[in-house]
């Protein structure tokens, strides 16, 4: 079972900062995120993952106040993962980056850096922005529509592939005694010319010790799943029952073959968001006492945000109205409005639902409860492990650890120490092997990563 | 005394990697840097600093051999200096970006998130990138002209200050009592719309430790000078004699009144080449045994680049022919000539001082000889500090420290141990105010760094 740590400043629940013991100010506190970092990586979590936007979304208090904790106030993922690398020796460690507001040749440089830095362990979470408020940072006046981000994204995607295969593995000797210090028949230069980019190449820096930081994605729209059965080696979904997480599963699994990829070269891990303690009672008090700190302002403005339309000026305690099809959230605005019918759910019910765990897969229980929710999908075609979203830290996490984690090692479940060193060997990916023997067996680039 | 570490992944001389005590694989070697870094602070350095380019210079060997051990198999310079905030606690760390191939917010954002991680030590050495190699990488089928960049970085560095100043010191309360997170009314959104950019802001980050990451230039041209007295606080800059270096520190500091400033508000660190031994003797073996190293063609291949015009054909004992003015690298250009000219050297000599300190000062002396060199110009007009161009590393770091730093702190010349936190205070560089004060008491940007 593989398992990530997902990490939010101070946890994932909307009013996860104004717990107690919460650091308040853990955006922008690098110790903070050390301690995560070293308690994810003593407990042997495969990976940490961090989430991304290039704007600070809303304009007054309430709006701001919805994502303040982590998209305001919060450190640049790419320049914290570096950081990270520096005082982690095995936790991967994947950070988010827009495949809109980023250039192919400069990201592709930053993570084989990073790849470098941290001896293998970087991913990157490829998303495409589905949010106005960051074009406007960027010098649009509009954010580009659905399918022209996800061709965009395709093609970046290619590009990034090709850039880190501009030098094979040993194109490097650095002989001291002849004074060759590279060997320029093993350098490939890419000249790509796309309908977005044109990038001839080589990248400036050797082959990454993982050939290809792992590539992670997130979308469940068509066009994501497409993209991610296509290039996707993990891929994180919100996915908040075993149905769900099964056909979601089969769909994005079925879609490899006709990309020449086998099922086990993509690794699905929906989110879990468990509130964990010794037993389900007390796990259901700390539930509510986060629930009993949420602004109600706040609970309605994450709502209208994910659903895209105005709600306060309708009785909250009543349903929610008729939601026409809108194209900019819409692939998660489904699962919540099913969510809603399926349980007969008020304005604030749901508000309030969605701003705890945020639309993902919520777990209140023991840590055995926590372990047999989390058994059930992974041994019914569901999971192949789960991305961990606290819902507040430290405390969570270290809930977590002690109480889940001792559960699924006693069954069997989850490996104890590292086996590996890189985050592809945590993952059982393949690295893709050095392009020279790529290209002397014939071999393309989707069948590599098979 | 301000004083900078600049470090090239093997050391700055051309051959440095051939060094038998040398780090081949320097460039990507993370441990290599950690150690330069921690030496250069147990020494007491106000900085470090890392030059960058966006593209591997060059398509055969000799060409790429030229750059091969710092701009072709290396490290990103923001991705490195965020992993070394992470393992040192007072060195400042100066990473070069370019105003040309980057996007103001995603730099900003960085660059402030790293002066977050590092509790203040950031500076940012504003380049536009004189190099065609680079454009191909970002779309572009030539560079922009110099004037244009200039422009561009101009508007550049203006938007960054802006984005900088999002929010108010004291803008996140972040009170667990009442829920309220941020204060809106101390967030400045910025709105920019100019010739280049199109940028609104908030920045998603809070005000940084320093309020504005350090700025530093390197630009010698009449562009380069004039921005750098409007926005510089530090000017690296490539001066061989005294009269030079006294000349070049007037002229910037002269520009800076027209734009309300102190000279004090910049400092002006020339790099120094040093070969230092015990004796004057040892240290002229040093160098030799370096010189020793070179490839004649690699060195060729380099002053080919410097000065733009192929010179192979050219009997290689002879005078320089002939070279009229161009564009692209003109200010360093004229340097050289000037030197070849003084001098009398061949196009074989030039080669050969080109490849050894690249055009900066070359100081081949005991440690008391080195001091003096540097007391000098730093007593007579022509320095406020040096940026320490070790010719090979670690070694040549090492005997710096070891032999020219107790004679510049013996005679007063430099601090001894740290006396601040951030880059600022080690500088004595004035914190910009919080944006709020500012208005209130009526300054302007300029009125504020002067």
């Amino acid at each position: 079972m593989a398992l990530g740590a997902f990490l939010y400043p101070t946890g994932h629940h909307a009013a996860a900062w104004r717990h107690p013991q919460a650091q308040a100010d853990a955006g922008i506190n690098f110790e903070h995120y050390v301690g995560l970092a070293q308690t994810a990586e003593r407990a042997g979590f495969d990976l940490l993952f961090l989430a991304d936007s290039a704007a600070a979304r809303g304009k007054d208090w309430v709006a701001l106040s919805r994502f303040a904790t982590h998209y305001v106030a919060q450190f640049e993922p790419l320049t914290l993962i570096s950081a990270l690398a520096a005082v982690t020796r095995r936790i991967g460690l994947v950070a988010t980056a827009s495949t809109t507001y980023n250039d192919p040749y400069s990201l592709a440089r930053k993570l084989a850096s990073i790849d470098h830095i941290s001896h293998g362990r970087v991913g990157w979470n490829l998303v495409t922005s589905g949010n106005e408020e960051e074009a406007f940072n960027f010098g649009a006046t509009a954010y580009p529509p659905h399918a022209e981000r996800y061709r965009r994204a395709r093609e970046f995607a290619q590009v990034l592939k090709g850039l880190w295969d501009s030098w094979d593995d040993d194109a490097f000797p650095r002989d001291k005694a002849s004074g060759l210090f590279l060997d320029v028949d093993k350098m490939h230069v890419l000249g790509h010319q796309g309908e977005h980019f044109s990038v001839r190449g080589p990248l400036n820096i050797p082959r990454s010790p993982q050939g290809w930081p792992v590539l992670v994605q997130a979308g469940s729209s068509e066009a994501g799943k497409e993209l991610a059965a296509e290039t996707a080696e993990v891929v994180f979904t919100a996915q908040r029952t075993l149905a769900d997480a099964q056909a979601f599963y089969a769909d994005v699994k079925g879609r490899m073959a006709r990309y020449g990829r086998q099922p086990s070269a993509l690794k699905i891990m929906p989110g879990i968001f468990p509130v964990v303690a010794a037993t389900e009672a007390e796990a259901q008090a700390k539930f509510e006492a986060l629930q009993d700190l949420i602004h109600p302002s706040v609970a309605l403005a994450i709502l209208e945000h994910r659903l895209g339309v105005p709600l306060a000026h309708l009785p909250q305690d009543g349903p929610l109205p008729e939601i026409a099809e809108v194209e900019s959230t819409r692939s998660r605005r489904a699962l919540l409005l099913e969510v809603a019918r399926r349980e007969g759910l008020s304005i604030r019910q749901l508000a309030l639902r969605v701003a705890g765990a945020r639309g993902h897969w919520q777990v209140v229980g023991s840590g055995e409860q926590v372990a047999d929710a989390m058994q059930e999908l992974f041994e019914n075609g569901g999971a192949d492990g789960f991305n961990v979203m606290s819902p507040y830290l430290p405390g969570g996490l270290d809930d977590f650890v002690e109480h889940v984690l001792p559960v699924l090692r006693e069954r069997g479940l989850l490996r104890g120490e590292y086996q590996g060193t890189t985050l592809r060997e945590h993952l059982g990916l393949q690295r893709p092997p050095s392009p020279h023997l790529r290209a002397t067996a014939g071999l393309s680039s989707h069948e590599l990563t098979a």
